[in-house]
């Protein structure tokens, strides 16, 4: 099967395999593993600030950020298309008490100020509106396409957060994408973020944990918090050991861009396809399925049955995505799978 | 001053008074006030529901509905213009854990069934998303500019919310003016809702409470929601007795409507003044005035200084609401003191 | 009916009535009730804090203070015996993301400092202890027997406190109670506290009503929360015409507190009844029937069916309250029938 | 370091190390992951449950149970002495809204069913009181000294529970110590119990991981809980293989609860230490420390300085705990130590 669904399908490599089977341990709710440690420190240096902790996933990672930001009544500000929003069960609002209000995403992956800015009441006295606390981004954008933010949007951001005393939190689920695809370091793109979080697990292809970085007292904060979560794990050095590998070796993240980019190439030469988007700027294709014998899920499942794995991901796309698990040839073959597909038509 | 922000500043008329100061009273926490269980009988015969309970504010009567309807981590739908959406803190996420998912409004204040559909997982069964328990309606509907929802709207909504096995509940704040301008009862209003609220407070011009109207199980689960708010009150009936009343004379908001469509017809021929909408089906008049010299702050502020009290409500639009306390002359008075306004320009 | 069951029965006076019919009122939503504001004014001062705030319960009263010392994931130690922790919902908890820890309650009504401190953990550093940001007292205590706390104990609450960095909030439902029988004024027995609430629709009599009061910033938090909570009502003023005559005529309860001790008195000389507590300070009689032949529940039913209403409170007590309700001859006429029901038995 | 603060120390075996290096895997979040769902299936079976989950730490697996069985606003009895209620942040009222009502706990790690039943309200349809909806034991009881719990109380518990109509959870963290202490299988430990949590990284030796067990439909509830809370993981697999081991392999608690019973003869005849229990059930032993040169700080530290890691835990006791990283040389030089220490006094 050639995995296409999502990058959180990457297995740890053999290195990574290694370095986990060797990893020095101890007790990390006592904070004594040595190996959580380098991770953290690692992480936090790459990230630009002042400190990091592991998390057991992503969700944990944006949740325990946007609580740190946010305490029981106040108000976050999210794009109505980012992955916070839409894909992790409303945790700020059901766990937290805190009021999330969906901002519409451009096509960038960028709120519009003004649209954040209707989210600030008139009269921040009148108990009838919650008071924003945060605003979050995404990069790069998911649902967007893999965009990476435009370089002058999160400054623009920070200076209209500060304005009105709020704070920015960056989903960085692949901002080593984003940092790959630009050349623009990771610690770069957050400095404009009072905090941000990454897969390790993601295109990083570590097999377990995200890193959520901050300033010192706002990763108190968060271990407090993951902790009340449930997210404490003990010897976690076996998974931070594969992180570690998976930090270094991120530069090869640019394989998958380049690997991304065939595949698009290739099924814009296709008959019945579609590109959602004509730039692919880091390792995710979208496009839709015009040939009308087809509902997404025919075609999904007809690609499947050939062995080629591909996820439906809202508003009728089609999602692609690379990563280490995907060799050119795989690429080449996926797109001679689609191509079969549309000329035979559905499975009866 | 001639007070047109809304139809909450309504004071209780004589025959209120009178019936306040000789009700009969218990302790209502204990169930033996007997002028509200007289209040919450005729509350539940005129919705046409099983029981209703008397609230302290409809922001509680929401509240508690909402609540009593969708457990933690459930979701509930609502209008993004509708008032228990804007104007109530956020309620049952800060409060109850219920992940809110605001839906476009259209200008006739109805969600349409396709942007209702969106809100709903492919896969229920994937826990990345809330579960749907529970849409709300809107009717009047306050920033729509007082419209009655179309006659048709309510069944449709029933016939889509019993295919997804969620509730539907009513914000009927104003349904008492909706009733009152079609003609049809609020019985047959609230037929297709599971639970309605309406404001005493409101045009109805009792000083305090709103009612919560359903099932007698559903109220038993209100009635707990409101001890558990801090919405049980003592010797309610003192204020029970002017809600009877004020259900009474419900009739007497044609009059609002007529003051309304006066309002709407002076103001429409004011230079400067232009009507967000030509139909005006109950007591709220919203206009935009065009005037470039004024702001609207600039315009609020010069009425009030000679004697008209507006809102502004949303979108750069300002707010007249007609009610008890609005005579015919206030309403041709108010007309005089607007043209004055604009002729002479904003204050210095 | 002679009504023991609890102060909360209070009917208006005459001149509440009065007061309730002619009070000027307007929006208190709005802030622009001028009764309301009177009240609050007057509250404040009677209770030596910079502000207060109207609410439509004792229960609501106490949690929006609640929620305005502590965020969520923070601790509040309260007594186990204490109305707030047993009466009250869990709402600082449900609501509120609050943990609430339940310490134990002398006889006294006093809670050991020795027992609050164990409420706080060793290392505040470690993530799995909720932290402590509240202290509450309650006086009168009701469970304890309507005891007034101790003249000394309010201020090494605060000492005790202020050495660890929390708050104190004192639930005062019938401070006025402690004041009349203690003769220290209701500020001073406040003056420890950084908030308190009481209850005018107990032995104040008023019909509805409750009254947060402290600093200017905290009562700005409560306003926020009131409206969160759906406590904003519209021409509260009606209401709060009542308890400004509540608050004036509290000098009253003394007459309470004398027909509590006759009462005691009385029941003391029945055989088969047992005081739970010989000191009867303020307007509650706890005690048992040791007569073998009745549940507290049969003798209950036997009094209720003789025209004297009493209440079980827990611990197998009685619980007999007097009020303005209640008269001299109420008194003498209820030990009669106490005599009487104990002479003949249950009711077959 | 002879380190007996506790079993969370363990480090996994090589043949745990090996599993981990060669397991197959896949993205658990998608139930994609071979060896996740080999343990998730042999869990199951273990403890005689229709199902399990794997979960990142035992706090989420007690938390997501507790969220799983009650409801918003409803109540759970724990002992005051669980770890449950004392060392996990009070996350069921923080996150989830549950009210948390501690019982007090009888030195055989025991809740008495007369205090169980206090909790019960006695008018269930009265709203002050929040209803029980779950109990909570805990097999072994940590703060107890690792007791078993008595062969027959579950199901006395379980008959309390069923006439009553609430479920029961049993944090069953060291269950495997109960079952290899009592030689019954953990199935019919956890028999009476509704759903059971038991840690895989504690004396079992896993490094990462606890299971939640129960009928289908509550995991199928618990797996949406641990999304919502952030306890997905991708390729868990790795440490499921861990956890695999070491269910295999829980026989080896044997010579843990051999090496605890030496090293309480040890302690015993030292001066200046008193066993705080002559029963040494399982894997721990508490102890104090009489000599009252010693705080038990001084103790920890010195004992600590001459290689010897021994935790203080609550109530003024020392807790040594074995585990698979302390050899029977281990534990008689702890001995020796501890007798220098008290020799020696506290170092200056």
């Amino acid at each position: 099967m050639i995995e296409l669904r999502s990058d959180t399908f990457t297995l740890p490599t053999p290195r990574m395999r290694e370095a986990m089977a060797s990893a020095p341990l101890g007790d990390d709710v006592y904070g004594e593993d040595p190996t959580v440690r380098e991770l953290e420190e690692l992480a936090a240096h790459v990230c630009g600030k002042q400190a990091a902790c592991l998390m057991p996933s992503g969700t944990m990672a944006n949740l325990a950020a946007v609580l740190a930001h946010a305490g029981r009544g106040e108000k976050v500000l999210v794009g109505d298309e980012s992955d916070l929003h839409v894909y992790e069960a409303a945790g700020p609002s059901v766990l937290g008490g805190v009021a999330v209000e969906p901002v519409p995403t451009r096509p960038d992956g960028t709120l519009a100020l003004d649209d954040l800015a209707r989210g600030f009441p008139d009269d921040p006295d009148d108990p009838q509106f919650a008071l924003p606390a945060l605003l979050c981004l995404e990069n790069t954008h998911n649902r967007c396409g893999g965009k990476v933010l435009p370089p002058d949007y999160p400054a623009a951001v920070r200076r209209f957060a500060d304005e009105r005393g709020v704070a920015v939190h960056l989903d960085g689920a692949r901002v080593f994408n984003a940092s790959v695809a630009s050349g623009v370091p990771v610690a770069d793109l957050a400095a404009h973020a009072d905090s941000l979080q990454f897969c390790l697990s993601k295109g990083l292809g570590a097999p377990i944990g995200s890193i959520t970085a901050g300033s010192a007292a706002f990763i108190t904060k968060v271990r407090r918090l993951r902790k009340l979560l449930g997210g404490g794990m003990r010897q976690a050095g076996v998974i931070a050991a594969a992180g570690i590998v998976a930090i270094e070796e991120a530069g090869r993240l640019a394989v998958d861009h380049e690997h991304a980019r065939l595949l698009a190439k290739g099924l814009a030469g296709i008959d019945g396809v579609e590109l959602a988007d004509p730039d692919v700027p880091t390792n995710m294709v979208f496009f839709r399925v015009t040939d009308e014998r087809f509902t997404h899920r025919a075609f999904v499942d007809s690609a499947a049955a050939k062995g080629v794995a591909l996820a439906e991901l809202g508003h009728g796309r089609i999602r692609a995505v690379t990563h280490s698990g995907v060799t050119r040839a795989d690429v080449e073959n996926a797109v001679a799978v689609v191509a079969d597909v549309l000329r035979e038509g559905p499975r009866s």
